[in-house]
């Protein structure tokens, strides 16, 4: 080793010990006869001391050459620190420098290695490797390979299997767009990236694999927004003679087994909740119960509280639903008008937003004073179980727009009460899921989940019926409004999957083609089984407290799927083109 | 879970416990009034009982009804068995059914699924997810697990990080063919699939990382021998501020850390030797040392035994060179005829073999009597140490020619003679590898491991006067005569590494559009690094004694890169390759 020490590791107990230290330079302070500097690995920071008329003149002249983020090995004596800093974990001692050598002189870094710095997000990712020494960024990375290893450890100990599936598979139009690949030996012909194991793992059942795993790399050549990559990680799970029971407890241990390891949390029994709910009380599949403020309907399925008294809006309503705001009775005026321009922008794209004040006094004051009277607001009030100081908002329209709606008022106004605390982390599974859902626009049936989710048997009448009607048995897990994975009950049953693709409205020859193999599966002894699947980098993002995935990635690609650091994707060679028997066409 | 136990966990302590068990029919046994019935699943094998009178007739109808490989679910109690199986670890027990399920038919298999099966290469890989369910293939892939496991937790003790690094990135035409991949978003511009993260993990040093590894896939597009395959498995490490020495103790360690762990074999010691000792004594640059028959050299730089004695194959070759083979002067007439002809095909091209028999009562006998004295004779077998009994083997001209014909006589003697036993390991370093080989078809020189090893520091002068004589950093790591790992010192300054583009034949304009961006990261403060590779696939065949990689991947692809179970690589349809501004164009 070029070092006898890590820049983290020495203390008093070291004092007077010869040591050998490498590592970066971050800052120096030369106080005339003194000079300090910091040098920096990835274990810490070890302060060198360096004095005129005990070092060596020539090692202090060099010392004053150096510039930051200069790499050096140094060597010297461990001495206690007169002015000791109890912030890092050196700070009770400092090096007298005996010898110094350059090992590698650096330019002025285009922005500061400091934990806040001064680089814009363009300048960072194309200096990436510069990025990656801030210890912000560092730390997500060891925060990502700890939540990986208790994972692993986690499934290990259940014996479950670590199975490598192929990256180089076949393409089906079901889904997303896939990545493609040429293939040399075979002209014409295309591998695609795997969009996920998915069909490898039930075949890994059907093998009799039992229990399986992996933490695996997945593609989507899909739009970016800022929160997706085109390679995206995923921890891949299948179990065979297992219930959805079995599951859910399975992957919540993992959960909670993480949260315990990595950040500390015991956490409480995992909520349930079904789709159906989750869809009435919250507008949303993925609601944040980090606070309450569920959804209460005025005019709806049970109950109507605001028909016929003249006011058109919510006579012509399907649903009338609203939200109580503890405490926001003091909204003023201009409060509540921007928080009505706010539902009206296009991202929601409410009409308006009608309010009810349950002022401290208990005097109750609305929008929509006019057409209600007091007795009517009262009414509200009650079945809203408001508190004085209370503040409902109520949003109508069609049932799903208006909830989705809503869905956005309540996690604004959580913001704004400060009910969404990063740091404190409340789990639940959402069960019960609708197994199709009808794309308008294409005027057919698509699989929720994937074609592979298995309806519900009571509802399996349905799928000759009322397509919309079956659920399946396929369950999300969601932390603080984040979807973090997902999963089903897989079909099993080769009549079941054929039949399953007829509803997708796939012909038996297409579904041969593109499924044949798992169909033909099926029909030599394939098991029970059921899966889930976590996405690894949403899940890191979520255990470091940040929104961007992109933070919790050693190299990210930006909006446009470029890599701006080997600047990538670029144009290849003639050769390898003709090669691949393949020629650009940019012709549409 | 659909059963209390798995089919490999009761024993006598379970009897009379009531079970529920759920697997796969492995085999019926009908003897009339009596039905056994093999319950097959990851875990073991447990054998059922149906008997006439005691079954109920309906649970006994259906055992009858049951074919090969059917899944089923049984419940029944644990009794003792009469005839014990001391052979399997659930050989004292059985279960009388009460109650059975059929939870999937099966059809016939197209093979035996059994240990040994009767199913060809072709069939068992359509099949793939049939041949999984083979004892001996699935202990393949537990054993795989096992290795990264093991791998991971050495690694992870020692503060190594796992970092995953981008599967889309940037095509590079040194080194091997690329797969490339269309980028949609950016058309006419491609990514390409990482060969080795080795930029990647070489910038992560730079991003004082420090210590990094991954279990990664890569990728070739290379013409498919038996043993490769387009995606294949490396684990994959890089160290900061350590020597090559650093290098080989550490994944010493590794090695025998995983022989011990997972064969309960402690190593000794790795030894080490030099590429041109290799080359010298073996042939070969991944010498089989389990067995000696160092070669000898008769004619060549220290002495000459062999000239001017009027035999001209001798005399006009460069060297001759033979081995001893201990008590193989019994071989026939017959025997050696044979031999020659085996070294005169085509994949080795000898030109013929020339034989001394030290017989064991004292006497020489040659091929060559008619030229060389029996004085002649004994001083060459003087010079190999040869004892009453052995066979000298000789063949000649030019010097690296001979020598690698001779490393195939030598491998084939030590199979004849047993001496290359699957369960015997002998680890070895190969070290001080040329840094660069010259292309006689390409007429030009060639990084030999890859262009980012350094030179020797004594040997940097040679970089401007004789390339061949450059020797670099570099080792490789040989288990019984198979390289499994291979790494270097890697350059870290700007200057070299612009020097070594050069001296490849890179234009500057070249070097900084292929690789300037780690140029430039060397610019901005790189420490001294170095990492190696190992192929992960070979060396878990390694550790399961079988010769092909292919029986440890999972799903693995046909020698034209096909998986011919999902029938990859296919078509892909018209709108995809128009969204991704390329045509098919089969001319050449």
């Amino acid at each position: 080793m070029l070092r006898t020490h890590t820049c983290g590791e020495l203390s008093l107990e070291h004092v007077n010990q010869d040591v050998i230290l490498c590592g970066w330079v971050q800052r120096i302070r030369d106080k005339g006869g003194m000079v300090w500097l910091d040098l920096r690995d990835r274990y810490g920071l070890t302060q060198l001391l360096f004095e005129e008329g005990k070092t060596p003149p020539e090692v202090l002249e060099t010392a004053r050459s150096l510039g930051r983020e200069f790499v050096i090995s140094t060597k010297g004596e461990v001495i206690e620190r007169l002015s000791k800093n109890d912030k890092i974990a050196t700070g009770s001692i400092e090096i007298r420098v005996s010898e110094l050598t350059i090992l590698n002189p650096a330019k002025l870094p285009p922005f500061l290695i400091e934990d806040e710095t001064d680089g814009g997000d363009d300048i960072r990712m194309k200096y990436r490797y510069l990025d990656l020494r801030r210890n912000a960024v560092r730390k997500n990375l060891e925060l990502r390979h700890q939540v990986a290893r208790h994972t692993r450890s986690y499934l290990d100990n259940l014996n479950f299997i670590e199975v490598e599936t192929p990256v180089l598979i076949k393409s089906t139009p079901e889904g997303a767009r896939d990545f493609v690949v040429p293939s040399r030996m075979n002209p014409g012909e295309f591998y695609a990236l795997p969009q996920s194991p998915q069909t490898f793992k039930q075949l890994l059942m059907v093998a009799g694999f039992d229990r399986y795993y992996q933490i695996v790399k997945c593609f989507r050549d899909e739009d970016l927004r800022a929160d997706r990559q085109p390679e995206f990680t995923q921890i891949d799970c299948e179990m065979s003679f297992v219930t959805q029971e079995d599951i859910l407890n399975t992957f919540e241990g993992l959960i909670r087994n993480l949260f315990s390891k990595v950040k500390g949390i015991e956490l409480p029994e995992v909520p349930r909740m079904t789709y159906a709910d989750a869809m009435r009380l919250y507008g949303s599949d993925k609601p944040d119960i980090r606070f309450d403020m569920k959804f209460v309907e005025l005019k709806g399925a049970d109950q109507d509280l605001t028909s016929g008294k003249g006011f058109g809006v919510f006579d012509d309503a399907e649903l009338v639903v609203g939200i109580c705001a503890p405490g926001c009775a003091v909204y003023t005026r201009k409060q509540m008008d921007e928080l009505t321009d706010w539902v009206k922008r296009p991202q929601i794209g409410a009409k308006g937003l009608i309010y009810v004040r349950y002022n401290e006094d208990g005097t109750v004051k609305s929008s929509v004073d006019k057409f209600y009277s007091e007795e009517d607001l009262r009414k509200w009030v009650t079945t809203f179980d408001a508190k004085p100081g209370d503040l409902i908002l109520l949003l109508s329209g069609q049932g799903d727009k208006a909830r989705k709606q809503l869905n956005e008022v309540r996690l604004e106004m959580g913001s704004r009460l400060g009910f969404r605390n990063p740091d404190d982390y409340r789990v639940l599974w959402v069960l019960d899921f609708p197994l199709l859902e009808y794309g308008e626009a294409e005027n057919r049936w698509f699989a929720m989940h994937h074609p592979f989710t298995s309806p519900k048997p009571e509802d399996i009448p349905f799928l000759a019926t009322d397509l919309g009607a079956v659920r399946a048995n396929a369950y999300d897990m969601v932390i603080n409004g984040v979807e973090v994975g997902g999963g089903s009950v897989r079909i099993f049953e080769r009549d079941l999957q054929q039949q399953m693709f007829e509803v997708l409205g796939f012909t038996p020859e297409e579904a041969q083609n593109q499924f044949g193999f798992l169909m033909n599966a099926f029909e030599f002894g394939a098991p029970p089984h059921a899966g889930i699947a976590f996405g690894f980098d949403r899940l890191c993002s979520l255990f470091g407290g940040v929104d961007s995935i992109r933070d919790f990635i050693a190299f990210p690609k930006n909006n446009s799927g470029r890599d701006v650091m080997i600047d990538s994707p670029s144009t290849i060679e003639d050769k390898q083109l003709k090669e691949l028997s393949i020629a650009i066409s940019t012709i549409q």
